[in-house]
């Protein structure tokens, strides 16, 4: 789940190709209908959830204690559904826990598979709560041409680029689909009460599936709703059920949580909350996000220094003029700049943010300069991160990966 | 799986409402289009099977070496895909595994219920060979109106039900699918091999699926198709893969193995041998088979000497005259008289029960003397087998269940 999902190398195409009406946002297809991008206040009004505004901004801050993640002030994270329903039980001193996942299709994360990683860890710190991430092999074996063995092994290392953003072992509790379903009753139980709950006619209207979709596929999304009922984690949650749930997660996942938040209620269950993100922008261009499968579209987190700073210069698409005469006199487009983009999510410094979008968009700050700003950045976080991963041990990530208790009393 | 599964309790319905062209059998439903019953014979063409004929088995007695079972010779297991197959192998000394099933849906068993049990047991013995029994509680849960809770309970009584048969506990495996699924990757990754392969489409064509069916029974065929192949069970079978597998079950379970032998070569598996019962009847007559949610129509494990006396005399369609005037003048019906049909189930001596056929048919056997032989046998074989259900512990039942190597060498 989250993030590159499957079909999204097919993005690109599909915006060149189809003349769409409206965005198509679901998790196998991201298309817009603009060369703006996805218009992320209409699917707010499509979706049906709610925006993240000002004040519950404000609200996250009174009630953690901390000033808001800069994915908060800047949109990155834009819509919610339910949040003042988590804060409203934090006030009253009622524990949630956070979801999230990620469909491990390749071997080497990218940026963009960072985004929601970041925020939750962002989460887990200023709310102290525990943390379950569901890596879902079995997805990426039923949508793509992998092996079990393939896809469980990604898993692994998948697992690695999440552990090396500093989540707590004592908090966050990370599995395999095709580990973890194999060794939970209580995991399995909920799937099947998914199940027993979600017709055909239902996923084909939520999902876009077919006639000629696979079974697997057809029953996958129970797969993915099991993990936002605490009853799936009798070990993580000490037996605990109906603990609140928050889920962080791209805005193309919703449509599994719909379907979750539908069937919740009948289960006698909670219905999860959500905060979504919107997608981070394909150096290309801000229409689409990345894809790990064209090589050129992604800063990986394992690109050298030398690589993200020829994909930078050679790739990243630019909203500034074409001469430099041109650019003094029109200035540059924030909107579009994918350089200017990627500081959005990356440069926690909002004046000097301010300060590049000023002096870009007057015309005194090149392309260039502004490039050259981004590839530090990077460098310096893909390195860390690159440091911080080659430390884990496959029994650190073991740890992780072993169902136990979490430090969490409810 | 086997037997009685979900909506057969409709059958008898269906069979007044519907006017069928053909006869309609499949896991769910069995209605005739005539009042003869099921019309065997043009089912072997439409599913494109084989007749169990003289010659098998002939065969079948020399490879053994015993007689054959009165289910053989009388036409219970009338069908079968791929048995000169399994005796090939079994020539070449090579082993095979037997696979059965029932779907737990009522607490009480009934006579129909141990028809592939007791044949299963006999090629058991016969080719002395290892066994796995899978208990479909979750597709109960699915279909029915039961909680899981309930639906595993129902899988230990009936388990006990199986076990007080006679199995060798070094030979066989009892499994619900709901405990066993959540403790074996194996069984897990095989299921999800073969949703990836099937489609939504196939499903509908081999089950009658519509779109308003719940993803869980679409993709349920995957879970029944899973014991077929060696691989799901390492543990049971010292991890080894393509041991070939035979399935003796009722007819009506064949689309979840035609499913399966046209998955299997695509999974580098062996397709799975079967042999094919025809339906016990109900007491009310030979056009359907029991139902374990009508008690009049069926005779449970649970009957005692009285009830079952009480049934036969009251509920048993006879074939014989209205009055002993016209029965000793016209001579009862076999082919539609229920207590006859019984015989040849549990009626093991062959003289006796052609004696029977010939004095009934001629009329000189009363109805009265042909139930009264019928409800000795009955009670008999119902006694004995609930005498010996009273005395199995709890922890006979555990070692059944339990995953382990089986004392068999391959």
């Amino acid at each position: 789940m989250t993030e590159e999902t499957n079909g999204l190398e097919t993005k690109v195409e599909n915006m060149t190709t189809k003349n769409l009406e409206e965005d198509v946002v679901n998790p196998w297809e991201v298309a817009s209908s603009s060369d703006k991008g996805v218009d992320y206040d209409k699917l707010i009004k499509r979706f049906g959830s709610s925006k993240v505004d000002e004040e519950l901004i404000k609200r996250i801050e009174n009630v953690t204690g901390k000033p808001a993640h800069h994915f908060l002030k800047r949109g990155v994270f834009f819509s919610q559904r339910d949040m003042h329903q988590i804060l409203n039980l934090v006030e009253q001193k009622k524990p949630f826990y956070l979801y999230t996942g990620r469909g491990p299709s390749s071997e080497a994360m990218h940026l963009g598979h960072l985004i929601p990683f970041i925020f939750t860890k962002w989460l887990q710190e200023a709310f102290d709560v525990p943390l379950v991430v569901q890596l879902t092999d079995d997805e990426k074996f039923l949508w793509k041409d992998l092996t079990l063995e393939e896809a469980n092994r990604l898993s692994f290392e998948n697992a690695k680029d999440i552990i090396a953003l500093g989540f707590d072992v004592e908090k966050t509790f990370i599995f395999s689909d095709l580990e973890y379903i194999a060794q939970s009753p209580a995991f399995y139980k909920n799937m099947l009460r998914t199940q027993k709950l979600v017709t055909y006619n239902q996923v084909k209207g939520i999902f876009g599936f077919d006639d000629s979709t696979c079974i697997g596929k057809i029953s996958f999304p129970s797969i993915q709703a099991a993990p936002s009922f605490s009853s799936s984690f009798p070990q993580i949650f000490n037996n605990k059920t109906n603990i609140p749930c928050l889920i962080p997660c791209a805005i193309d996942q919703d449509p599994y949580f719909r379907m979750t938040r539908d069937v919740a209620p009948r289960l006698g269950y909670l219905k999860p909350a959500l905060m979504h993100s919107t997608f981070f922008p394909a150096l290309q261009g801000a229409q689409t996000k990345m894809s790990a499968s064209d090589p050129n579209s992604s800063i990986f987190l394992t690109d050298t220094d030398k690589q993200i700073k020829t994909k930078i210069n050679k790739y990243a698409f630019s909203g500034g003029g074409t001469t430099v005469e041109e650019h003094k006199e029109k200035g540059g487009n924030c909107d579009v700049d994918v350089s200017y983009q990627y500081l959005t999510f990356f440069l926690e410094d909002d004046n000097r943010l301010e300060e590049i979008r000023k002096t870009y968009t007057s015309g005194e700050l090149l392309t260039g300069y502004l490039k050259k700003e981004l590839i530090e950045i990077l460098q310096k976080i893909v390195g860390e991160h690159r440091q911080r991963r080659s430390q884990l041990t496959d029994d650190i990530v073991k740890q992780f990966m072993t169902p136990r208790k979490l430090k969490f009393d409810y």
